[in-house]
């Protein structure tokens, strides 16, 4: 998707992930004027503003004016083999803090980068990079809230917020797990993720939940019944998902038992983990991770100019 | 390897699974003449004969004498994908009994190939194919065993064996799932393979054993413990590898506990295995697959010969 023309963004957010760059242009009231998005992620460009400002300066060229444009990055963007590394900030921690932005550096003069930092927990051993930012555009929409947020994705993470900050959390590989099951192992054969069979996924999940113990068995279990007993592979895949999430869910108890729970996720997440929520009796709420990231970036941006006056 | 010269094999056994083509040249009295290996596996090639009968004579033309020469075969061989399908007998049954052998097809005068089928149980659903052979020549040298015999492997398997029959089984993804997250998935960077930190393993397995739940949180940290402290990459391939092994051993807790175990496994397996057993408290014999799938292969051969003077 190419950037629109006619634009003057008064600042750009920037979501800039392992698989996807997406950008906003921004006006003085924070509201949205135009967005673009690509596919060239972290994962495939050289680390350093070398290989990393090009694809990002080609998407926003259109909305930058003659001045320099203050430019809001979050994700892993800033990690070790991003543009910059923005470093890791210690649980207890405020999801944003004046300190929480590093002045990455850039040559084109139309842009000055700030990169959100992460947070990092040194026992478990723990980190993320982008959450955070989610985090605190949640928090700023709901200030006071105290419970735990759970994020589902490649790599799901549940945090317990207290006090404004980030108490504690846990990150569960589920995302990351399901696709290489469900595109390079023996499972491939016998697997279809299109649609959602409800009643499969809940009965896996549930059985997960009980015996986290089954899980490796449980899989080969998916291959025989097809083998033998020519499963439908769209149930398959519900199995397969629920298996996975009910692992986690187990995993992840003392996070959501009798704690508000604010689940932050769209589409195909949020049916299933709303699903899987339900199934444990957890009330929860449901949150837009794209509207918390946006107001995230906001409230990041809002602290550069906090700054600038002080 | 090429196959020797001079040799006139009396038949010849076979073990061809995903990934590797084994034969041996066998004399009158069952004793190895020669032996051959190829890195065909069933996995690269195409279904039938066709795809088949040529790497297979490649491997053995050079034992085969004027007349026609048995061939007994065993593992993925006589999947569908295979040279010919060789049906599953449901458990529980005899790991080899005298219709345990496929008549499969070939254009070649010189070859009579007969390939083992496997075994399968509906419920759970599971199949094995290969180990039954193994098994069969695990029985023909321990005759009068009762108790479970595991199988480590791509899909590790735990055998309940009672009066010379498979009762009961269940197979894990253990190895094929360590073997997916040590290349392909973000803990690639993370982990080094070589080398054993007997420490570090039993330390996950015993973590893995009392939490199961936490396994797919137990990934992640392995990724973080790196990112933040460093971790060296041996250290966090024995916790991976530990995790894996906790989590199959939670799950095989009601094959194992209080039971004889024959551990049929050399080498990394016999190691890591053999310390899991141990830790748990389970007492077990040690066996050789390669020398078990050859028994087994004789025995098969056996059955053969008693067809034909019947």
């Amino acid at each position: 998707m190419s950037a629109d023309a006619d634009i003057n963004a008064t600042w750009v957010a920037v979501d800039w992930g392992t698989s996807t760059l997406r950008a906003w242009a921004m006006d003085p009231g924070g509201r949205v004027l135009a967005q673009a998005r690509s596919d060239q992620g972290m994962a495939g460009l050289a680390p350093g503003a070398h290989g990393f400002e090009p694809v990002l300066l080609d998407l926003i060229a259109p909305w930058l004016g003659q001045g320099c444009t203050p430019v809001v990055a979050c994700g892993m963007v800033g990690s070790r083999q991003g543009w910059a590394e923005a470093g890791y900030r210690n649980v207890p921690a405020a999801p944003l803090s004046d300190n929480a932005l590093t002045r990455a550096p850039s040559h084109d003069p139309r842009i000055a980068l700030h990169i959100a930092g992460g947070l990092s927990q040194t026992n478990p051993a723990d980190v993320m990079r982008g959450e955070e930012t989610q985090i605190a555009g949640f928090l700023s929409q709901t200030p006071g809230f105290a419970g735990v947020i759970a994020m589902p994705g490649t790599h799901s993470k549940w945090v317990h917020i207290v006090d404004a900050e980030v108490f504690h959390f846990v990150s569960f590989m589920t995302g990351e797990v399901y696709a290489l099951l469900a595109k390079s192992s023996v499972l491939r054969h016998s697997l279809d993720p299109k649609g959602f069979d409800e009643a499969a996924f809940l009965e896996a999940f549930s059985d997960a939940l009980s015996h986290p113990e089954r899980f490796a068995a449980k899989l080969f279990t998916l291959r025989a019944e097809h083998l033998l007993h020519g499963t439908d592979p769209q149930v398959a895949a519900a199995r397969l998902s629920g298996a996975l999430l009910g692992l986690e869910v187990a995993g992840a108890k003392p996070y959501w038992l009798g704690q508000p729970i604010a689940l932050m996720a769209a589409g195909t997440h949020a049916k299933r983990y709303g699903a899987a929520l339900t199934e444990v009796g957890a009330a929860f709420t449901l949150h837009d991770p794209d509207a918390c990231v946006l107001d995230g970036l906001r409230a990041a941006y809002l602290t550069l100019q906090t700054a600038k006056v002080a």
